[in-house]
């Protein structure tokens, strides 16, 4: 007998037909003797929807404390009715809201943290034989007041009911059967891995793998919970595990990731002055604006550059962070480039192959694709180049090193 | 400055216009210095389309439990979005769900009934100058699981706060603008009254004039609890005063009501044995069939027959457990009548005034309406007459007494 969570995205529970799909997911585990914890998210479009009536009543933006009561009705939605549709298979079963499986949060409303998971109630329902669904992506706060956790917020749900329970395993059932080394719809030689590390994991992740929310896969490798990423269209088909350590297999590159959602903003003619790069990082950082891949180069006339990328959404509000420094730092110019994307290569170990770096810029020099940046760490290699390259880039690279 | 709790049924907040009039209206009191509590009920058709969902995935009728999980998501979304129309005006507000706003019940889903109302919540975001915005019709159970009030609960929720906070008034908003002598649709003469008791409301409202939920009216009457009848589609006219005790005015009656939601049962032939009646309506009360007119008459043979009325939902089961007795009663047969109608007039004091029963019958006699059955209170005479005389039987009774 293991206990096993299971978490179920919006789409997996979309409609009618979905739901019982799902329901009858769980059946077979709870039949086979296992106690079951289901999260679930908001059916198919439901955000979305509501975030539609919220913007049709209030253009400017409601609170967030407001969004977070509407958007959390989404998955109160949604565990009822797999509720419903377990009891249909005639099992016991109980649906629990964020804050009645105990989830408690900080106050920051639409992309609170989970400070303290008191599961006993979740416990109690399962020494009842009850499979237990849940409602992810949202808590409470210090005053009794709903908040969510942010986008692939039930991921993270999951993972902390699985690391407060000692769960034997996490299922995150998406609609991929696993994870890639590239993206399979692109790609179509692209491989299915049977296991990856919680590391190469994050940095798929981060960039833009999207098969797992990023802090639920920190919070795995932080408490060592064991996850699954399987399809919930195709529950026979084994998935992907993500652990700490995996046996090495062949295959030193884990997967190659393509991520579109990047801007360039290069700050051009600065003065060759220290703490200049401090000055402009920390005014980012002050407005919460994650920077990626930085560079800094010599430019003309004994000035030098510094070029860094954004997500596109924060692109803006960088520039004109920046510009508000133009008085003190007296620089020539903020050049942009929205039409990028960030190509890059994962793979534990990846530090001490040397030869590495060099084969993937050579499958990029035989594609004809042109490299604006280099970032490197010590399981990924990134490159920024043109947008319309990037899927070639991919394939490229991905040929050169997993075929 | 007052106090004013002010309640809003689902079609006053059914799309975002709607609710941005609602918001207006409670700006305006608000503005004049009141404090303002509101309850709200799921926008228009949401709880009808969370059951089809419900069913769609359970045909045979899910649990009652969850049932009032997905159903309490309606009100907690229409919460969110009239507070958020509320913030677009500028004014302070915050959503409070059943159970953060104090509303304790006990667990019979569905159905449950309010056992405490702990309204320190409300109380401090009052004190914070907050505009309240409450979920009706839900609270939590001693388990912490979510119940609902059943049909016409928030009418009670709205009730239950005006009590627990000594509020100076509660504003009960519907798309009618107040209490008529009969169905204003209908009856083109009907009055609006300005004035009513809670007794004649209780007995309107049980005659099917639909306006007031009855517990809702118990419960005020219970706490003195003054309710205000208003339209949120013509907040300016003046809407109709339920309190204990009105000035008396020339008019006597105060209402016609016509119930169509009625069956009359006989069961003939019946042994004149003590304990029979007993007998007929403890097995009906077991079943929770509430028994409206009853009327007991010699039949042939020495015999008896006993009739009575009940809801049509309930005509079937009450026949079957009726069935169940004729073994111990041996009865000679079950007559039933779905095709009938109960017509009411309504009014204090009518029990000091031997004249109205026999005003009310002459007016049904020269409209040529045969009356099938008669029951009478201290302040109401129903009669039971053919369902498509019914209309006619309203407007001539009407006419009689109030024209």
């Amino acid at each position: 007998m293991a206990l096993i969570v299971k978490k179920f995205g919006g789409s997996s529970v979309a409609n009618a037909q979905r739901v019982m799909n799902v329901a009858n997911i769980i059946a077979e585990d709870y039949q086979k003797g296992n106690q079951v914890v289901v999260v679930v998210s908001a059916q198919g479009d439901t955000t979305d929807d509501l975030i539609e009536k919220a913007l049709e009543i209030n253009p400017e933006g409601p609170s967030k404390r407001e969004m977070d009561m509407l958007l959390s009705a989404g998955e109160q939605i949604s565990i009822a009715l797999l509720a419903m549709a377990i009891e249909r298979l005639g099992l016991p079963v109980v649906s629990l809201l964020g804050w009645q499986a105990g989830f408690q949060t900080d106050s920051k409303y639409g992309i609170a943290r989970i400070k303290n998971l008191d599961a006993s109630r979740i416990e109690a329902e399962l020494a009842r034989k009850n499979i237990v669904v849940v409602a992810g992506f949202q808590g409470i706060n210090k005053y009794d007041d709903i908040t969510t956790l942010g986008r692939g917020g039930s991921d993270t749900s999951a993972v902390a009911i699985a690391a407060s329970l000692k769960a034997d395993l996490c299922q995150i059932y998406t609609d991929v059967d696993g994870v890639y080394t590239a993206d399979p719809r692109k790609v179509k030689t692209a491989q299915k891995m049977s296991e990856i590390t919680y590391d190469e994991m994050l940095e798929l992740a981060t960039l833009g793998a999207q098969v797992l929310n990023n802090r639920s896969v920190e919070m795995a490798k932080k408490y060592n919970v064991e996850l699954e990423v399987r399809s919930s269209l195709e529950p026979k088909v084994p998935g992907t595990i993500v652990k700490e350590v995996i046996k090495m297999e062949k295959m030193l590159i884990r997967g190659v990731a393509k991520d579109s959602d990047t801007s360039r903003i290069s700050v051009v003619g600065l003065q060759d002055n220290p703490g200049i790069a401090f000055k402009i990082f920390n005014v980012l950082a002050q407005k919460n604006i994650n920077v990626d891949i930085i560079l800094q180069s010599i430019g003309r006339d004994g000035t030098k550059d510094i070029s860094f990328t954004v997500a596109k959404s924060q692109h803006k509000e960088a520039v004109s962070a920046l510009e508000e420094l133009q008085p003190a730092l007296n620089f020539k110019e903020i050049a942009c480039d929205d039409d990028v994307a960030k190509v890059s290569i994962v793979g534990t170990g990846m530090e001490t192959h040397p030869g590495v770096a060099a084969k993937m810029f050579e499958a990029l020099y035989e594609a004809g694709i042109n490299i604006k940046m280099i970032s490197t760490s010590e399981i990924k290699i990134s490159v920024l180049i043109n947008a319309k390259d990037a899927d070639r880039a991919v394939e490229a690279v991905h040929d050169a090193f997993i075929r």
